[in-house]
């Protein structure tokens, strides 16, 4: 039975990954960690030097909690859901299309389609 | 029944507090906590400003979530238990007994003796 968007046929946990698309996927995976934690590494510093009372300071703690949290439970390296990971990483501004270069085309453009939701 | 150590002969809990005494514990506690959390917000700034990864992000946030659990043990104004806080403050240089000036002599004797553990 064919997709109505020409998406893959396969639920996308049964799709399969050639170890080329795995190597490029977990390029892009930690490409956009490691952005992540730069931009949460950053804004805690400025954060931290902007403290002026304890309130200030257990803010700071919750924040961090919060920041650590949404990391452990957004980047989540499944196959199973790793194109929904993708889509929500380019929406979020942490990857670009090129930079999903190496997945295969029906990946990528079922990437495009969650994007587009 | 006289103590051995010249101390108040009822139980601590039940001591009278003076609106004087009251007046000069709440002075006290509160230099002593606003020390605490100054120097705390001295630390975590430094600390934040040290940071280089992800792992310092957290460790900054487990450090935070400690002193704030400590401060919440340690800060207890309870009159039931006063004397121990000042000797616990005495202890860890947040005070000096000067600064306990106002406290019934008698208070301040079972402090120092505390102190002596």
């Amino acid at each position: 039975m064919a997709s109505a968007h020409n998406l893959p046929i396969a639920p996308m946990r049964e799709w399969n990954w050639t170890v080329t698309e795995k190597k490029a996927a977990r390029r892009a995976f930690d490409l956009a960690l490691s952005r992540e934690l730069d931009a949460v590494l950053r804004e805690a510093k400025e954060r931290a030097a902007r403290i002026t009372d304890a309130d200030g300071l257990w803010e700071l703690e919750g924040w961090l909690g919060q920041k650590r949290r949404r990391i452990d439970r957004d980047f989540d390296y499944r196959y199973s859901i790793l194109p929904q990971v993708f889509a929500s990483l380019l929406r979020a501004g942490r990857l670009t299309e090129e930079e999903l270069h190496g997945l295969d085309p029906d990946k990528l453009d079922a990437i495009r389609y969650m994007l587009s939701w």
